[in-house]
């Protein structure tokens, strides 16, 4: 079941006719920072799991790595979720990277970017977050052509923690309302890298941009920027990042934007993306999955808040109760089956 | 006006409801030879071209190269056709870097490829000519999702004489056949260099490939592989060679695809585009374009065997005549237009 928080999205939803998933994958050096993300066994292995994600989202195995991205608990990636979810539609998938060090080998759209670095000394050089927002906006202005709505997703390790910079650094107040995929949510540790990042902060959007976003914000906000129809931002907090970024470049495509997640992010008590949202004055939808009924452990300990959301799970698990009319059972019904195949692996 | 040389190919692209353009670039060194290709205004501009054609046809300005790419004696690029013909349908168009030297600055789809070096020695290593082929299908094969009708166009200088080491290498009579873009066809030199390429060719398939294909035809040949529904092969006698690659791979897809090309090639005296279509089975069909009432010499040169193809030219003019239900002067009106805008710049 959808439900909807803030607006009336769910609406621009079902009138859609034509539409697709994008997955913007990138990395920065923030997830190497011991103790900040699960995005990975280890924070060496957080550099591959966005293609990784990107592997498995597309064919259903992983090739720059023997297995699906897990946490350090052994928690599988929530690109199982996305995975499951679209394939109860015809929907064409489009892997975009805005820069990661590693790339997924499988055929996809390079916005020109490149990995970002540590936020605490300079995430991107300028013009390199200028191409990115550029190509970003080229190709959701081409996208147009074939589309009324665009689901758009992410992969980026440690993102949560970026985007909680580029919200403070654009005036929000954002320190204790960023999700985490841990139930133990390091907001300690997050912030304080932030307020680290923040110092010296340069004044105009881009030259802030470049010093404490990540480029997968960049990409999406590109996009979304170029794209003339009704844009599903499938994420959680990190979402409300590339929300701020586009109301900043365009005040009024806000109104164009729905931000579409899980339970589980609405539920966070660590965190608060409906005041966020308020705050950006951005539609707010949310699909009501319970994964208490899965036959697997590592699929139910999402109700204990682990994972909770990524490589747009909420989106297009909202995409497909809504386009395919499955119910929860359905979905969790695909989910086991698939996860039922890479344990036998 | 649309025409039918062999087959009944206009039936499908008339039926056909979701339509995307696709422009595949590579680049070999085999452009690099003196005399071969006057697909840039020297052997080493060629290297540009394909980038900068992409550019013009996606954003009306290159930024690889100062101007468009032009001939030595100044004649635009055939992607003016193209840009002219798509600017009248609701198309989206999608740049694939199959392996280019240069790349080009905008969003494009990487299929992992690398540029070929000249074929007299090895044009690619065995993994990347597969791997060009694998990403290919993986791409047609989401494509399949969106569209059912995909027309997909080539920039590559120089890429008659390695398509003709391919169909030679696959059994076919190609070495009188192939056309060019010169009203002088430099078929003494290209079927020396076709001839010294062949020699020790070795057995199988993918070998033969990596030897003497540019990777443009492997990536045109794999997404056409990999995409369910028909496929307009946007080019003259080059696209016979990805015909050809096709239909050794698979062999009954041949009956999805047709070969759309220009009056020009088919009137091409120095080669025989009809006779190649026959022997591979293949739809073929072209626009009957007059260039001869354009206000502008550049233009009207075409008539005199000048460029004659490229970048999708045919391919995009049929799509555009019968989709848009434009006519030949509706048409250079649009080029004049467009290329007058160049002139003032």
């Amino acid at each position: 079941m959808v439900k909807e928080v803030i607006g009336k999205f769910l609406n621009e939803i079902n009138s859609a006719k034509n539409f697709s998933f994008l997955l913007v994958i990138a990395t920065t050096d923030v997830s190497l920072i011991p103790g900040l993300t699960i995005a990975g066994a280890t924070p060496e292995l957080t550099h591959f799991t966005p293609a990784a994600d990107a592997e498995f989202l597309m064919l259903g195995k992983c090739k720059v790595i023997n297995t699906v991205p897990v946490t350090p608990d052994g928690i599988p990636t929530p690109a199982l979720i996305s995975r499951a979810s679209l394939s109860f539609l015809k929907i064409s998938k489009t892997i975009v990277n805005a820069g990661s060090k590693i790339t997924p080998n499988l055929p996809f759209i390079d916005l020109g970017g490149k990995p970002g670095g540590d936020i605490r000394k300079q995430s991107l050089d300028k013009s390199t977050a200028e191409k990115i927002i550029q190509n970003g906006i080229i190709l959701g202005d081409e996208l147009s052509n074939s589309y009324d709505l665009l689901v758009i997703g992410e992969s980026i390790p440690a993102g949560t923690t970026t985007a909680m910079a580029v919200l403070e650094a654009l005036g929000y107040n954002a320190i204790d309302k960023m999700s985490s995929a841990s139930p133990n949510n390091p907001k300690e540790l997050k912030s304080k890298i932030v307020k680290e990042a923040l110092k010296d902060l340069p004044t105009s959007l881009i030259d802030k941009l470049a010093k404490v976003s990540d480029p997968m914000l960049l990409g999406v906000a590109g996009i979304s920027i170029g794209f003339k129809g009704k844009i599903l931002l499938a994420g959680g907090t990190q979402m409300c990042a590339a929300a701020a970024i586009i109301k900043e470049i365009e005040n009024t495509k806000i109104h164009d934007i729905g931000i579409g997640t899980t339970k589980w992010i609405i539920n966070d008590k660590t965190a608060d993306i409906i005041s966020l949202a308020k705050d950006l004055g951005v539609n707010l939808l949310y699909s009501d999955l319970d994964f208490s009924i899965s036959k697997y452990e590592g699929i139910r300990v999402y109700e204990k808040g682990y994972v909770k959301e990524g490589v747009g799970a909420g989106g297009s698990s909202i995409l497909a109760m809504l386009k395919a009319n499955i119910n929860n059972k359905d979905l969790v019904d695909k989910i086991d089956s698939m996860y039922s195949e890479l344990l036998i692996r």
